[in-house]
């Protein structure tokens, strides 16, 4: 009877306060179960603790149950049964954020959407293709391997795709193919309450398109066809009818709604890829040639900047061989024509900036060794000191800005005494300071803190963003509030609120 | 005492109803005059006449009072005072719309923020400017003459540029440099309570760049510095902080606050320009030359259809001589090397389908008075039959269902037995059928109707939208339900509800 009730067949629940936290209705891990089926529901402590962080330094706030749907009808489902009851909800995909989006700080329900797997829709004349919130970014890439298209969006972790959309995240690739934002053409969410929106509404799933061409018909698409081509044009949907929901939920970090299908604009494979490293006298060299490279239109797919701390980490951890230098690692993409003037463009500036030779990767297997060093900098840095935790910064600059803000960085980490090795996107203005700190040592942790909002003030100062791709989660509200001002931060409230009345979407965060 | 009264320096009115349409309460105007000065309140029948239509044939409906404010805190306090009053509130910039966007269709007070005109902030460096309502298009780009920059979108009006960024405009030059969603950086927005909003926080106004150099030192940026060069990447300010509020008021029509001011993101103007005519032996080969020239990447700025009324009635309008069948326009910006390669593309492609040779014009002069032809189409189609209204759809499907949907309007069109010349930015898959017809003929008047809800659907079944640049305003609220479905429409009205409680800003538009 209990169930019936909290399954909706009589009448609802009372209020849930907003802050406090408090045990789960009676009977309501039955009502779980009765809708996803025994086997789908857990409230095992083992379970509840995996669930309840990410990989971020957040202490773990485990959910009081954990659910796997497995298709969006029982999302639906399941999510108007946490409504009726005031229950907490918490959308969860890999577990790989940095900002503790998945802590269930008010406990409630985690809803594990890993099990919700499907890609559909490739559309290939349309450079467009569906995926649920379990599908990553890494089994989307292999099977999209025979079309000719791929996904660019790199965070590094294998990420889920409708969880970097719950973020808005970016990484190694986002200076050539854009960030989450303009990839995505439509999502399919899950309300709070149950209900289904798509949106850009059911079924639309185009953004033109240009410059690729399928060179002799049938077979893979490639940019250019051969000749220098322009950079793929990330944009929007053309469209001026009503407001933009999909850029509304891209970077809502799950306060607004599940997002349970993500339509993504793909792009074609690049006729040819080579990735090449170079050692700088400075920091200072390093990011100015940076700035150079993208002055001169050289269309980098990737430019990524490591301090000389980081290269010697990434060095000891991947066993690649690279002098302890301030690095640039990069990838051109493109037709063999136009990637042999790039290669000459960025060598002779990396000259003018006193750059080492360029050591250049075209296969395959040297390409991914290379990457996987720089993709595996987070645990390289932790190895610098065993037993230590890991936080990663996350600030974005106009370019113009980031020379200084860099040089600063690094003046003020050494006159705090503390271990932060950078790396960064820096085609996008944008870096990390992953600080290598002991948790157990509160003057350490306490320097920690200093510093890292310095930092994001520091960005602020110079009109940046306190989080170019990590989120605000818990650990970025008072910034936010810094960036964006009082009454932007009311605005987002007033949305939140029309869109989650009760406050129960992934609640204390962002907000 | 009333006045005092009205302007909140004692208790505030009664709630007015949603739709009612209700006389301004006593002594309202003279509240008014008290904030903005005398001089700058009218009640006069012909000017209220003139701020109650926009250049559509949806009928005028004409505000109660037009005020033009000066300064920011003047929209405020104006705002303020209409918000306690619940008097309706409509934003006005140059009244070029066409889907009737000012009309004051419950009354209330036209705000005519024409006056408000100050451009500032102007950072070459970050290739911002920050403009104010008054500002239009070509008062933008006389301002930057000096600079180096411009700004690309270009709807054809000399319209206001917060205006643009209202109705989410785009126009010829989209195809490359984007509409106005990922050219707003950031707004300064009067909300319907009077408060202020950045939506980007105040003061933030990068957009990470890329793709430009300025040759030897200072002088103006030029794209590509003489190599080959990518497309301007058009695409969001690089950030995942909070909700983003640009896009939810980029095409929000008024409905959700006054647009006060618009950071707006610049273009380095190209080292070199060509324009170019070509006509086709069909509909068909006009357009599937267009999606060639697409895929095989040639970066082109402009391309836009005419078939061959709509070049008949130009060539008659404007004086220009052009055979009378369907043309593509076209314009190539780049480097005086990559014109060259763009231009023998460009020719090659044509030729496959049948184009006739290129009449190219390189000086300014010569490409100004081609693009005055195209730009004068509205009223060359006028034109065609005088006395007439005109009626502009505007439909946008996937670039690849383009040769379809426009062969199936022509022969539509013609069972219809209407006069409809088609125009359209075809690279975005987006055009136009400027409809001539006598509104006293009431059943043309209603085949009219008939035709442009099965374009509009005919779109939507193409996975298109009903409207790629004009807007919702008041024609398309029944086709954009069928678009986004009730779910998508309901978050809409939500997300109004939530910013606007009281629903005074431009009420009964969009939703």
């Amino acid at each position: 009877m209990a169930v019936r009730r909290l399954l909706g067949l009589a009448g609802a629940g009372g209020r849930r306060g907003c802050c406090a936290k408090r045990p789960l209705p009676a009977d309501f891990v039955e009502a779980l179960r009765a809708v996803a089926g025994a086997p789908h529901v857990s409230t095992a402590a083992a379970v509840r603790e995996q669930h309840g962080r990410d990989e971020s330094v957040h202490s773990c706030a485990p959910p009081d149950a954990v659910v796997w749907p497995r298709d969006v009808a029982q999302v639906q489902e399941l999510a108007a049964l946490c409504y009726r009851c005031d229950v907490p909800m918490v959308p969860f995909g890999t577990g790989t954020g940095l900002e503790g989006g998945v802590t269930a700080v008010q406990g409630g329900v985690c809803f594990d959407l890993s099990r919700m797997d499907r890609i559909s829709e490739l559309r290939v004349e349309d450079f467009t293709v569906a995926v649920e919130p379990g599908v990553t970014r890494k089994a989307l890439n292999s099977y999209l391997r025979a079309s000719g298209l791929w996904f660019p969006v790199d965070p590094g972790a294998d990420a889920s795709l409708c969880g970097m959309a719950a973020t808005g995240a970016s990484g190694t690739n986002a200076v050539r193919y854009g960030t989450m934002r303009p990839n995505v053409v439509n999502l399919r969410v899950v309300l709070p309450d149950g209900r289904l929106l798509h949106t850009a509404g059911p079924g639309r799933h185009f953004r033109y398109r240009r410059g690729w061409s399928r060179p002799g018909g049938p077979g893979p698409w490639v940019q250019g066809g051969g000749r220098p081509h322009p950079a793929p044009v990330a944009r929007g949907r053309k469209s001026a009818a009503g407001y933009d929901l999909t850029s509304l939920f891209v970077g809502s970090e799950g306060t607004l709604g599940f997002l349970t299908r993500a339509t993504l604009r793909l792009h074609p494979v690049p006729e040819a890829v080579v990735a090449a490293v170079s050692a700088f006298p400075s920091v200072r060299a390093a990011v100015d040639c940076t700035v150079s490279v993208l002055q001169a239109a050289v269309p980098v797919a990737r430019i990524e900047f490591l301090d000389e701390v980081m290269v010697g980490a990434c060095s000891r951890y991947s066993g690649v061989e690279l002098p302890a230098a301030p690095t640039l690692f990069l990838e051109l993409h493109g037709s063999q024509h136009s990637l042999a003037e790039q290669v000459r463009q960025t060598e002779e500036l990396a000259r003018l900036h006193g750059g080492s030779d360029f050591a250049w990767a075209q296969e395959a297997e040297e390409r991914n060794r290379l990457w996987a060093a720089r993709h595996n900098a987070w645990y390289a840095a932790l190895a610098l000191r065993p037993g230590c935790k890991g936080y990663s910064t996350d600030v974005c600059v106009p370019i113009s800005r980031l020379p200084d803000i860099v040089v600063e960085t690094k003046r003020d980490l050494e006159e705090s005494g503390l271990t932060g090795p950078l790396v960064g996107h820096v085609g996008d203005g944008n870096f990390h300071c992953i600080l290598i700190f002991d948790p157990e040592d509160p003057d350490e942790t306490r320097r920690v803190k200093d510093f890292t909002d310095r930092l994001g003030r520091r960005a602020l100062a110079l009109d940046g963003t306190c989080t170019g791709e990590h989120g605000v989660g818990l650990g970025k509200r008072a910034l936010l509030r810094e960036e964006v001002g009082e009454e932007a931060l009311a605005t987002m409230r007033h949305i939140k609120a029309a869109l989650d009345p009760k406050n129960l979407m992934n609640p204390g965060k962002v907000l």
